[in-house]
């Protein structure tokens, strides 16, 4: 770990300066989050000149923005393994360094984790020893649960620091009251609608007050973005600038030495450092490689992706459709409703980080005889599960879940890889859950999405699905399977969303063996096509189950309870996902870690029926 | 619907005085709501004088207050079925009335109802017909998607209505920052908060501003509790008498005319108008059947229920080891906590309607060498999957989850069945899923708990065991289950939890129609002991697995998958709940309509075994 206490203010910005350009180096070729941590150099070299990593619980919420504190600590050397299989992860890993306290990569964790540090400082009576310090974005408190952490905080009042990075952006553009609020220091919005409080307020106060109220309005010209944290028991102090390293060294020593819950306004500038990023809002967020004298990004693939796929269909729906609605949390690029929030303002929306309101404001729209998509990523619908089942299945409402990174998410790892979707949906009444092949599928699945009645969720990869152009892709219709080739060798491969590309890569190896096999579109996870797969269970013997999904609760354990159910003797395999966290790097690179890319699949399969 | 806006406020009032009886008279006999419906009348009186049911939606917050909203639209007449199987059920249900606008029985989920519905309306252009009206309670102002349901309201603005309900109270004692804000109106602790806020500003600010901002402090004492709503834009109106219908009508009527969100803010007494539960926290919340007069609640049972079992088993595991710790999200007294709290106020923490915060700061507890106890209800845990899956799997923490009322619970219905919990755990990889039978298997098994390494989840019915009493409970080893009698007739009977009591109440049916089965308590759904069930499967044909779970992810699916890895003939039937959701009644009742009584149990397998 780097000694940081014994250099001078000159030194330290010229280490953050040194810092910035190996993550700039580093990002282009690797690719990752760029301007959130260009963005917070100076803030994490003055946590750590002013708080001790080595007992202070360093509490970094996401942890995409870590990369200064695991340069500082003891990852320089290998940094350039940055988000590769076996590399440095792109967010902080306890496994991966004694200073990484915890691991995130989600959003909005960090209170609470250091509420809970606090607690654990408190019974162990460290707290002369110890201090919990957590950095969080402005992005990051419209999530819920931080206000639900600053409530039980701001009641006990434990010692804890809270840094927060406001570069009013977010991931996207800033949204919300609050972010709103943040950026009002003393300024007149505010004063104009306590103005108009102190006139409501009026009516219901005995007129001797109202000289005081007066006196009242005409101060609040002063009030500071902190009445907001006050109000619920948290010190504040701020706004300071966030790339001052004096200023912020002397606002975390006073923090220090509170003794109680204190938040520290920090402003930054998102992309500090990298002019092709400063002040960009989601482009240079999460990125690619890059170029980095031209900013231009270096192209790995020319395969348009699901996500533009699934835009698209949208799109085509929407102008055809008045009531289709749309929600994303915080992701518009990443889900692709960019477009469609710039063509249909009124209808789409972003609404932050807020899995849990987007998913049940959408609910009362579909009451109202609207079609909502609501499209998030998998990993992140975990957090909006109970609205899911409260809010739309319980009432059989017309919900569209339009569930973007489903199954291995490459670079980001464990805690986005999106596996669990289909095993939570699933056992929810009145859900139906399906998935789409390929890009005329996407089309075909969206347009029955839109007529289906009740909650309805799809699935499809990050980046593009195999090739699946030798089958015509047929409309959806309620629990109907496509069977796409009939096979001669009693196997049939049964696929689901992108695992049918990767059936039929298997299913030419196999040939190339001499082995002709059945292969199948599930098409529908929830219900199955039990007619079809009733047939099929005539003619093959062994099934293969290939879909990007957990094992238990996947696909598998649904044929299975089918194959139950009608006494059949067909044999079924998975290869589904192991009982195991998934971690991060290419996304090719983690299916090969776990056996289960296509030629692997093939080899075993082969296996298999060699020893038959 | 009655016609309330021709009568003069002397009829509203013995209106509201009539109401106030029927709901003490009929919670008296059948259980129900008390505190809050009784408390709410005057709110919803004038909600119905202000504001048209029949075109606004009305949306209740958990809508356990909304009995009086119940008894003005179409239900006065069958009123004395509240809350029995296929009776008025305790919460809204579009399906039961067109007056009811939602369904629910979680909290908080109201401003975002209102948010969609709004968005609604202003799409269909009614904006000038229709009003969004949330009625939500001071404790579902902890849950952290009221923020992000205000956070976009205060942002766009959209014309809704919602009034707060603040009893000072909640489910339990109020908690957190927020609950104190509200009822510092004009008082002084904010005050001096307030001061020494300000001196902080003052170092960051010039000299030529202290005149101002001495003027400022001076004036600050008149802030109200308003200004909280206020900062994030939405308007607001109080605090009233929330039980002076004069005025509650004005507010309302301002709120209304306003076109812009506004809360109105009133202050109620819970349990208004029955002595007994004026002033009462929880005692009066949710209540069985009692007697009016001496408000001495009417034994059902004498059973002792499970979560007392728990409550104790936690209690002498606490005495033991200091660092056994544990929370719940404002169910003390649900979740057995009570005591613990009372006993170890450092140790255990209600933190509110907050069950995403409960468990994320306890995960940190887990790493600092705590022996966290989550104490949720399964239907709450929905609320914190995320949580538990990012910040308690992945890094495999220590933390426990004690999951009260899995399985039916009866007069609250769908939205409080426990019926997902294994599906939706049971993915998710390091979790360990196991379950008590009886009282002494609940101490066994928290001893276990307390030594197992990972996150790990007990689950146990509402209310009390079936009878084991026959069976020694042995002490809980890893994946182990327990064989508890042989059988000669080819039939297994596998139990988990409290499916398990009733797996020995069939097997004596049975054994009364000379049948002997075998009985497993199969202790642990995941992983299971598959030594034990290899060694069974070659004694027993047929299978019958009981447990009061969701069919799809149950524990028949578990069996399923692990049948398959071993290719082993077994046939598996399972009486686990169908893919439906569950209504509301007494839960013998609902199991009998679901055919899952023991004795249909019984006689399902008779009639198989006699048809073979």
């Amino acid at each position: 770990m780097k000694e940081l206490r014994k250099q001078s203010i000159e030194e330290l910005t010229r280490l953050c300066e040194e810092i910035r350009q190996k993550i700039i180096q580093t990002v282009s070729h690797n690719g990752g989050h760029l301007s959130s941590n260009v963005g917070a150099v100076e803030l994490i070299v003055a946590m750590h000149y002013v708080f001790d990593a080595q007992s202070d619980p360093f509490i970094f919420d996401v942890s995409h923005q870590a990369y200064t504190h695991k340069l500082l600590t003891d990852r320089w050397g290998r940094f350039d393994t940055l988000r590769t299989l076996d590399g440095i992860s792109g967010y902080t890993r306890p496994d991966e360094s004694p200073y990484d306290y915890f691991i995130a990569g989600h959003s909005s964790t960090s209170i609470s984790l250091a509420v809970g540090a606090a607690k654990a400082i408190a019974l162990k009576g460290e707290q002369t020893k110890r201090l919990p310090v957590a950095l969080i974005g402005d992005g990051s408190l419209s999530a819920g649960m931080v206000y639900e952490a600053l409530n039980e905080l701001g009641d006990r009042r434990y010692p804890v620091v809270i840094i927060l990075n406001d570069n009013k952006m977010s991931i996207a553009k800033p949204i919300g009251a609050i972010s709103k609020f943040l950026s009002q220091a003393m300024a007149g919005d505010f004063y104009q609608k306590i103005k108009k409080t102190t006139e409501q307020i009026l009516q219901y106060l005995p007129e001797s007050a109202t000289y005081m109220a007066k006196k009242f309005e005409e101060s609040f010209k002063l009030i500071t973005p902190g009445i907001l944290f006050e109000e619920l028991g948290i010190d504040y102090i701020g706004p300071i600038d966030g790339h001052d390293l004096e200023s912020l060294i002397r606002a975390m020593q006073s923090a220090r030495s509170l003794k109680k819950p204190v938040i520290i306004h920090a402003q930054t500038l998102k992309g500090k450092g990298y002019e092709m990023a400063e002040g960009y809002y989601e482009k240079w967020h999460g990125v690619g490689p890059f170029d980095v004298a031209s900013g231009e990004a270096i192209k790995q693939g020319v395969s348009k992706n699901a996500t533009t796929m699934y835009s698209e269909a949208l799109m085509a729906l929407a102008k055809e459709h008045d009531n289709v609605v749309g929600v994303t949390a915080a992701m518009p690029s990443g889900t692709g409703l960019s477009p469609l929030i710039q063509a249909y303002p009124n209808r789409f929306w972003d609404v932050a980080i807020a899995e849990q309101h987007a998913v049940t404001s959408m609910c009362s729209m579909a009451k109202e005889g609207f079609k909502p998509f609501v499209s998030i990523y998998s990993t992140f619908l975990q957090r909006a599960y109970d609205q899911v089942i409260h809010d739309a299945c319980i009432l059989n409402l017309n919900v569209v879940f339009a569930i973007d990174r489903a199954g291995i998410v490459g670079e980001d790892g464990e805690t986005h890889q999106g596996a669990f979707d289909i095993s939570y949906l699933s056992a929810i009444p009145n859900m139906t859950l399906m998935a789409p092949r390929d890009e005329a599928s996407m089309h075909e699945a969206l347009r029955y999405a839109y007529m289906h009645e009740g909650p309805l969720a799809i699935r499809y990869p990050r980046g593009s699905f195999g090739d699946c152009s030798a089958f015509a892709s047929l409309p959806f219709e309620y629990a109907k399977a496509q069977t796409l080739q009939e096979g001669k060798d009693s196997i049939l491969l049964v696929g689901y969303g992108s695992g049918v590309g990767k059936a039929v890569e298997v299913a030419h190896l196999l040939e190339e063996q001499g082995i002709q096999v059945g292969l199948v579109d599930l098409r529908f996870a929830k219900p199955l096509d039990e007619t079809t797969l009733l047939s099929l269970s005539k003619n093959y013997e062994t099934w293969y189950v290939i879909s990007d999904s957990a094992k238990i609760g996947g696909i598998g354990t649904l044929l299975l309870s089918f194959k139950e159910k009608y006494d059949l003797s067909a044999k079924i395999h998975t290869f589904e996902y192991e009982d195991a966290f998934i971690t991060h790097g290419e996304t090719h690179l983690v299916e090969e870690r776990l056996g289960i890319s296509a030629p692997q699949i093939a080899q075993r399969i082969l296996l298999l029926y060699n020893n038959k």
